[in-house]
Parts: structure tokens; sequence; C-alpha cells
């Protein structure tokens, strides 16, 4: 049962990498970087948010880099895109905005679950559940020397906070891991999809005058 | 005694942890990001010196993540900053000035203390106390995709470096280390003041013509 | 033996350091930066490489800082390079172009064979090696706010992988390490020149239409 609810949540874990491996490459290929280049953003939004969060907590070499299973998935996403991109471009946006809050939910619960597992605090855990979820990104977009997502898109990194703060109140309820992870992963995709489609916005200060 | 010092240390550490995670939140707010953009770039600017300095000399979790009072100063300076910019920013620029040489000369010294409390070398402490004094503009700074302070502005890392080198030097001269503290402190925030009212350069190559 | 291949080994990757340091401070004196600006590229490119390793590896505090040798040797590039700069600039290109090479090929075999004295897997420390090699260019370009030329420049990761690929499948037919590093550093050497010389390209996503 251990070990079965491990294997998914490594499954969820490796198709999430998958995902943010491909949107990484198409955005270094929109970028007309060439293969490696391509390989490089498929390896840093795919990996790069497990390696801060490892690092932070003092779990290195990170899991990206011990478990041969995550590198070679980004490799793989990095060569489908760069070989397919034409199909890849061709993927309706909504879909890949539903693969995308789906990839962020996985990593956010992904990353929480690790961070309890090492006996931190509650309040790390939940941070370390967002920046797992939003940490490639943001590797990515500075290496583009793009002001990254997290600071510009409308809750998005709130989306990793919620769920990973409700797996962590779930669990505090005494349910098992694996109700919480679940939970979590439907708290965060959930409200990313409601907030792209209803298109939600956070307040900014200039809404506070006096 | 022992614990009355390290009381005062942490106070004053907090102290600048709160004016960073102002002035991260500002600039954030100069910006247009949303409320969470601004806890980003309060936490980022507040903490990621710490942060990068605890990850380099091996010490993690960072004590930013382990000690809940330095995540709770700078969610509180990001809150106070978002509810209240009009205040904040009717603020004196010279206070401003003021209050951040303070913040990098006591995240300098403490930056500095830690090191040393670790039995790595005097130039790792020096170069730690710097970091810890300027990284946190940094990761602000990238993240915003500006070239960061440090490298543009006049005696800014240099006043962290000269406070750090001066609280070593007075340590090696067996004061007591809340003497070398204080003496570390004066020196960077003197430094810093005096370097701006007098307007003084450090030199560029472009002087070295031959 | 065993020492003096150490020694050989350190006395590489120090001349490997004093390259990129000068080439981190020309290119800060290129933007004019001043003199702590000079130095703050000069240490990030030469030790950022090392330093992004170690980190990911948990081999801290980092060499280059546990060393005293490594920041001295960047410290005396900064310095050169900041006061001769007219006679650097007046290096030939191509001079240059090897020179970086040099630093190159010596950072990549010296990564990889630091990870594998760590009995890390050989992937891993192929990913090492060209961490090593080309780490301490990221962060100069990121904290200058360029695009990183490893996503630019053709084939200059992509050397470093294969300089630390060929040396790792060298051990494995059981060459010594002086052998395998040798070759290593060839193979990285040749392939970056060779593909100056001859204007090779990466292939681009682009030239796989339909």
């Amino acid at each position: 049962m251990k070990i079965a609810s491990n294997n998914l949540l490594t499954l969820l874990d490796l198709a999430g990498t998958l995902v943010f491996a491909i949107e990484g490459a198409m955005i270094a290929i929109e970028n007309e970087l060439d293969l490696l280049g391509v390989m490089v953003l498929a390896f840093a939004t795919a990996l790069g948010g497990g390696m801060a969060r490892d690092v932070l907590i003092g779990a290195t070499p990170p899991e990206a880099l011990r478990d041969w299973r995550y590198p070679s998935t980004a490799l793989i996403g990095g060569v489908v895109a760069f070989t397919a991109h034409q199909l890849v471009q061709a993927v309706p946006h909504m879909v890949i905005v539903d693969l995308d809050a789906a990839g962020l939910a996985l990593f956010a619960v992904a990353g929480t679950e690790k961070t309890l597992r090492l006996k931190l605090p509650a309040f790390v855990a939940i941070l370390m559940g967002a920046i797992t979820a939003v940490g490639g990104g943001v590797v990515r977009d500075v290496l583009l020397t793009h002001v990254p997502a997290v600071l510009r898109i409308d809750v998005y990194a709130t989306a990793a906070l919620a769920g990973s703060a409700t797996m962590v109140a779930a669990r505090w309820a005494r349910m098992s891991p694996r109700v919480a992870a679940a939970i979590g992963v439907m708290v965060c995709f959930g409200l990313r999809i409601v907030s792209v489609t209803e298109h939600w916005n956070l307040p900014r200060a200039i809404d506070y005058q006096w």
C-alpha cells in the first residue's frame, strides 16, 4: 500500500516533469534557440523547481540527479518538442493551460509531501510546494531575461500555495496522505483553471488609494 | 550574557529583515506587481541573502526557513508596504537611505558572525557577510531583469565588505564578539552614508588609461 | 603519483580559474562597471560554475571557498584585468577563443572528476562537468541581464558535455584517470575550436519543417 502510494506519487511527478519539459522546450523553440538551448530550457523548466527545493532543504544531491527517471523524462520531453514542434504547436491553448495547471498541482503536492517527510515545519512545506511548482519556470524565465511568469501571471503561484496549504490542513485533519494529496491537487488545479476562465486577478497596491 | 548577546543579534537581524522586506515590496509596487508579486519580492529581498549564505556554507535548511520569526517578519513587511504604500512613499529619501544602510550593516555583521561560528576561514566569513547583505537585493533585481544594484551603486557591497572585514579584524585583536560586531556595523553604516552624502565613487578601469 | 596527478589537476583548474576571471573582468570593464563590479564578475565567472556544482552535489562549503587558492586566483585575474585592461584588449581575438576553450575543457574535466570521486552516477558526472564549465558564464550573463552565452553560442556547452562524456567513457574502458582526463580535455577543446573555425551550428527546430 505504501509502495503503491509512492508509485502513484512518482508517476504523477514524472507526468508533471514531462509536461513542464515540453513547455520549456517550446518556449526555447519560439525564441529560436538551437538544440542545446532547447534541452537546457527543457531541463531547467522540468527539474529546476525540484532542484531548488532539494538544495534549500539540504537533500543534496537533488532527486532530479539521483533518480535517472527525472532527467530521462525531461530529455524525452525536450526531444519530442524539438522533433514534433509543429504537432505540439497545433495543440489548443486551453489544453496547454489544463496540462500546465496539472503539472503545477502535481509539483506543489509532491514538493509539500517530500518536505513533510523530512519533518520540517508545515509553513516550510507549503513554501517548498510552491517553489517546486514555480521554480523551474522562474529559472527558465531568468535565463531568457524575462520577468518570471510567477510575478506577472495572476493566480499562478497563489494556486500552488493554496493547494499545498490545503494538503497540509487535510493532514492536520488526520486524513490519509493519499487523500490529502488528492485534495491538494484538486484545489490547486481548480483554482488555477477557474482563475483563467473567470479572469480572476489578485489585488494591486494601486487599488488601495486612500 | 551569551544569551543576551544572541538576543541582541537576532533582534538587529530581524530589524534588518523588516527594512529589506518593505524595500522589496515597495519596488514591486512601483513595478505594478500584484499582491503575490509584492510578497515574493518582499521575501526575496529580506531572506534571499541569508538563504544564499546558508546554502553556500552548507547550513541547510536555511535559518530563514527554520526560524519562523524571519518569514513572519518578511510577511509583515510585505503586508505593511502593500496596505500602507502611500505612507511609506511619503518617507523622506534620506531616511530610506539611512534605514537601508542600517539593514546592510546588520546583515553583513550577522552573516560574518554566523560563518565564523561554523569555524570557516576569515575571508569566507567576510565574503559571506557581504553576500548576506547584498544577496537579497541581487535576487530581487534579477527577478525584475534589472542589472543588480550591487553592480551599479558605488560603495554598497564595498561598505558591506569593509564592515565585515573590520569585524573580523576586531575579533583578531581579541575584542569581544559584541564590541567587534558593533564596530563592524558602524564602519559599514558610516562608509555607506558618507559615500552617499559625499558622492564617493569607486574607480573605473577607464580611469587607468596609459 | 596520486599526489602528482592531483597537483596537475589542481594546477590546470587554477589556470582555468585565471582565464575565466580575466574574461569576466573584461566584460565588466566593457560594461563600464566600477572596481567592485569588475571583481564581482571576475569571481562569478571564475568560481560560479564550481560553486553551483558543489552546492548541487552537496559538497558544501564549495571548494572555491574552502581552498584559498581559488579566490586568490580570481582576485589576481580581476586585478590584472582592471589595471592592465588595455594590454588585455590588445590580445588577438583567436587567442582569447583558445584560452576560453582551454578553460572550458579544464573545468569540464575537473567537474566530472570531482563528481565521479563522490561515487555519483556517470550521467550526473557528465552534467556536473558541463555545469562547472558553463555555470560561471551563466551567472555573469544573468547579472548583466544578457541571455546566457550558453543558450546563444553554438557548440559551447555541447563541447563541455562531449569532453565530459568522453572522459567517462575512457574511464569505463579502464584507462587511467590521468589519460581519461587528457582525452576529455582534448575532445572538448578540439570540438570547441573546430566549431568556431568551421562555423558549425547545432540544428534548430525550424529546420525540421514537414
